[in-house]
């Protein structure tokens, strides 16, 4: 099998969670795996200069049109969260303990870390609603606050913010696909063609 | 017939030029005409406050190999420029004093002018340049020089592009479809449903 496909995100980016709701199945459509990394996107728009998307004059307000519409536009279930953008340190700590314990159940907790934002609103900043989410899960709430208070698990998501900026990250989703950047849920279609072709 | 769509772009942005290949055919395809409407992309990121993209730290980088896998991505010809961005005030003048007279010449004119630097590196910010394109066309380039020179044509140039703004354009291309604003080359796909299904 060819090399995992990584795909960077934050938890309360738009973009990222409609992407997160249609890459692995086009991965696998290309025998692909697909690393799920959680990072910091106001690192990244510090990196690169730039404010945040919908603070912009025009651009702001177009933007909030355009998620609603690429959501309906893509069939996934999406309502405007009523606080935004908030923290999502909490929630990309847990996921990166329960990565190194099992995968699959870390996948599992994303795709709800996501959806109680982007879907039910919740709020994901409050550590309550992380502990909650992760007992959602069957996942022992106790065990998870204690690691995501540890110093590796800390490092963990400074690590890996700091190694997507060194790939070129300046927004989200991004994706590296066997050395090629892709920014953005509507880059989708090109990962397709370059997975299918070989690059093109 | 519905309303047309409203095409708004820069000679000099990449994005326009690979969606001014591809709008009327799709509009077409809906029984739709389109309005190409040249405007100034400066004024446009002095009103949202945004920098150049291709001079943002690390998002700059990117948007030249987007540009270039996004040209491939949809079949069109495409060559970085040895010289960007250059203004495209006199072509786009040009543009309005033909449209005056002749739509369909006006609409070949502006193929000519994008093609002219979007494939073969022509420097569009000479008036020579714009000329030399006008009588390849079998345009009078001397009725052409005093057109662009005149008050109501510069006028033009400027009242479209506040119209753009007051629209909410902010980048380009930028279209108007029965309302909808879209941003992007990337988003024809959407202007496809939409315009297929009235709405979505």
């Amino acid at each position: 099998m060819s090399e995992p496909i990584t795909f960077y995100f934050d938890f309360t980016s738009p973009y990222s969670y409609l992407a997160s709701e249609r890459i692995d199945e086009l991965a696998a459509k290309h025998g692909r795996k697909v690393k799920w990394r959680p990072v910091m996107l106001g690192a990244a728009f510090k990196a690169s200069g730039m404010p945040l998307l919908v603070t912009i004059p025009l651009k702001g307000e177009y933007s909030k049109r355009d998620f609603d519409r690429s959501a309906r536009y893509m069939g996934i279930p999406y309502t405007f969260p009523p606080k935004f953008p908030v923290s999502s340190l909490s929630a990309a700590r847990g996921y990166y303990w329960l990565h190194g314990q099992d995968c699959e159940r870390a996948r599992r907790f994303a795709h709800a870390v996501f959806r109680a934002y982007w879907t039910a609103g919740r709020d994901i900043s409050e550590l309550a609603v992380v502990l909650e989410l992760a007992r959602e899960q069957g996942i022992d709430a106790g065990a998870f606050e204690t690691a995501i208070g540890s110093q590796e698990i800390k490092d963990r998501v400074k690590s890996e913010t700091d190694a997507a900026i060194a790939q070129g990250m300046f927004g989200a989703p991004y994706f590296m696909v066997d050395g090629e950047p892709f920014w953005g849920a509507d880059r989708l279609p090109q990962i397709d063609k370059w997975l299918q072709t070989g690059g093109f």
